[in-house]
């Protein structure tokens, strides 16, 4: 690959002030247009397949600007170059449909690239923010959003991800220029789509550039950190444009499989001081079996009347289960789900992950179960497996599991702030209580399928889960999205705190109302 | 399991006037239903690990009524029963979404229970067609899409699934009664969710009850093959209903685990008479470079300017491609690729199939990528592997190959019957062609990759190929989703054949507007 002549800028420090003090580049003739893809084509579709090959990790190219154009430009010159059928092209046109019901990241977790494969982003994560902060400015949702890119880009990196962010900036007046032709000012025919936004955003840049360029300038200058920085391309000549991008491309590909990425996140975390949560736990829980049943039945009916109220027609509910083996899970569950419409309700059992899951960041097996409004979400065990038994057992690497829960809290987070409530179940029993549920499975002869050797095993590691489930309750107990701590002993009084809990919550949430 | 009392009727025949006939079953009391359901639970719960364990078919259950709350109950029940962890509870109970534009069994594909699993539909790919036949009835519309039912599930079926279909019916006084309480005549409140659809159905039921059992029983009876039968459930009781459907469901699990089906579907085909489509191709079709420049970039606007006009946001666009090994569909699809924007694209190559994909009925990887309005997919080979490397490699049966003419057609038909434009081709080349191209490929360094073993053992079977794909193409000729042969010799006659006729197919789809 030639490198001559035009530079790209490698990157940009967060006050940069990038589009008045970046150069345009010189346009680029046809010929040395010629010569640079020449050098350029064949190592960079070997790049490719290398990538592909290697199955290593997936690359998140992403393009954005003020240009309506400028995108599908360089992309058509992309797929010119590179294999098209790996690359996974990902652009909203219509309307957002069941996006619109979801944290509004949702919509892009469903469309990355698997580990291998290329994502080519022609719509992406900053562009409602982009149009937002050019229609009705508001800083406090800019900076709020920024935040929320920046946390999922570092996810996506420390996951593996190469991430390539072109920032394509024209000349004010070819950007005009376009802008007229496609608001009709023009002759010439539209060559490629037109959305409403790109004409809502074209607006305002024939009214005040200014104004418009200076919000594509914040919004990068706030998303510009090291793990991810912006790359500006600025040309308003479409060749050297496409040459930039293109090189910039074959550059990143190539230092990625040269040298791999440390590995990313904190390793880790300090042993605990102070008692375990744990240990505050009044265990043994009294309720008579004639209490029960009469709690139980009106709790059940109290759970149906609220999930099929026309106010958690709006809302969406999660209940996440986590506990000690033989804590009781199965059973509390059983009695759950008999409050529930059949109709509105979704089981997610989690199991090994399968081969598209694994191609993917860790989340992504739990983000594609987040539910729909009006219903009800359960999963026996969670993401949770991260910071437990992944940590024990060593499956995770210490600065796997270490920014875990970092990524746990923006995960709830973005699951919360759309109105969806999210209830924690820890089910904890004393050790001796685990030892005689274990004994008396093995003696039931049908229940002698719910012991397995790895109950045993994970018994004698008793101390190193208290440990862990400590660290996980004191890191991920948030307001929104709180543990609730079920003593649970006595199953019958864990069955009733688990149904009476889940109703409570989600009365709460019915009075507040949804967030917008 | 106890098996006294209540009959279940294993099925019926096309005209049986089924709610008539069947005696309705005696009201169980708790003691009875309490035996009876300790029989039950302990078998029944096993026999679904089994299936698990074997992980070999998945289970579909669907539960079809005049009852609004009946489904729900039973559903209830099974989950109390059964491990709702492996249980995949189906249900519409919003709008439809992104389903609307889809084929209208779409919603369904994308939630089957994959091999070991249960599938509980609450919604069925009944529930629209007896909606309407209520509320509008319409024998032609009954009978279509009562074939388009029954041969869906044919597919499913002959690719190994259980399929058990309860058809729950209540005495006229009892459903009266329920509907009466859920449209607020009543002062109880309602303790399961009732749709806009329940509540449309139910006003029927009220004025016109001998309509609506009509209209159920019509649809039960054309959807009754022997491969799917209907089972009625004849109870007004909650109890008896519930074990009829909990001791049926048990005993078809028992019944399957205990025996597997004979494999279905027709085994391959006679070997064919007369001559060869592909003979009939004159390969070699003059075309020169100065010609072929300035066509391509004409064919390239014109699909540019058609696929981004308004007309084309209702449309979808489907481009299949196949051809022998070096018949240039990578150098086709890059052309082609120019002329859309890359907002409008997705691309499939077809791969190997992942472990989610491998646990479905074979079409299932293909169904998953029907594309949305004003968009454009193209596939790089095709679910027509099936009958062509799949046929001749032996990877699948002869039963296998020999049915799927019929559920390509079937699929192409749900595709296109939504206004979606599929052009298929194939890309035509002869072996000594081919040859030549092979060699030229190895000699070229930076189109070695492009050469593997696999392509020289292919060659080998040129024969078995060129039969097969005789056959794949009389048989799959379909009036709108015609083959188009491309003779591909000439590279440049090829790549311009193709963008033009992608032009012509959506011009004329254009023309002819979008069927609803």
């Amino acid at each position: 690959v030639q490198s001559t002549g035009l530079r790209l800028e490698p990157g940009l420090p967060q006050s940069f002030k990038m589009f008045g003090l970046l150069p345009f580049a010189d346009p680029l003739d046809r010929e040395a247009f010629d010569l640079r893809e020449e050098g350029l084509r064949h190592p960079l579709l070997m790049a490719q397949y290398q990538v592909l090959d290697a199955g290593r990790f997936p690359v998140i190219i992403q393009l954005l600007g003020l240009d309506p154009l400028a995108r599908s430009e360089v992309a058509r010159r992309l797929l010119e170059w590179m294999d098209a059928r790996h690359i996974r092209l990902v652009a909203f046109v219509g309307g957002e449909g069941e996006a619109e019901t979801r944290p509004w990241l949702w919509k892009f977790w469903k469309r990355l690239p698997p580990k291998g494969k290329a994502g080519l982003f022609l719509s992406t994560w900053y562009d409602s923010l982009l149009k937002d902060q050019i229609l009705q400015p508001d800083a406090a949702t800019l900076e709020n959003r920024a935040e929320d890119i920046n946390r999922f880009e570092k996810l996506l990196t420390d996951e593996g991800a190469l991430l390539i962010k072109f920032a394509l900036i024209a000349p004010e007046h070819d950007i005009k220029e376009c802008v007229r032709g496609r608001l009709g000012r023009k002759k010439k025919p539209a060559p490629w789509k037109f959305s409403e936004e790109d004409e809502a955003i074209g607006r305002v840049v024939l009214d005040n550039y200014a104004h418009a360029s200076n919000a594509l300038e914040s919004l990068c200058a706030l998303t510009s950190p090291p793990h991810a920085r912006w790359s500006p391309i600025a040309a308003g000549d479409d060749r050297a444009r496409e040459i930039m991008v293109g090189e910039a491309v074959y550059e990143a590909l190539e230092a990625r499989l040269r040298t791999p990425p440390a590995p990313a996140g904190v390793p880790g975390l300090p042993a605990h001081r102070g008692p375990n949560v744990l240990k505050t736990l009044s265990l043994d829980q009294p309720l008579k079996r004639e209490d029960y049943e009469a709690r139980l039945i009106l709790a059940q009916e109290r759970l149906a009347r609220l999930t099929t109220s026309s106010a958690f027609e709006k809302c969406a509910c999660i209940i996440a289960f986590e506990g000690h083996d033989a804590a009781g899970k199965g059973g509390a569950i059983r009695r759950l789900v008999q409050g529930i419409d059949p109709r509105l309700l979704r089981m997610v059992p989690v199991a090994a992950p399968t081969d598209e899951e694994q191609a993917q960041p860790w989340l992504w097996r739990f983000w594609r179960h987040v539910p729909a409004p009006g219903t009800v979400t359960i999963f026996d065990r969670t993401w949770y497996g991260r910071v437990l038994v992944e940590r024990v057992e060593g499956f995770a690497q210490p600065h796997e599991w270490g920014r875990a829960y970092q990524e746990i809290r923006d995960f709830e987070r973005s699951i919360t702030e759309g109105g969806t409530v999210l209830v924690k179940f820890w089910l904890a029993i004393s050790a001796e209580e685990q030892l005689s549920r274990f004994k008396a499975r093995e003696e039931t002869p049908h229940k002698r399928h719910k012991i397995t050797p790895d109950d045993w095993r994970n018994r004698e590691k008793w101390e190193g889960y208290q440990s862990a489930i400590h660290d996980m309750i004191t890191r991920t107990h948030l307001d929104r999205a709180p543990w609730i701590m079920v003593e649970a002993n006595n199953k019958l009084f864990a069955r009733i705190k688990v149904i009476e809990t889940v109703c409570e919550a989600v009365e709460k949430a019915m009075r507040g109302g949804r967030k917008a």
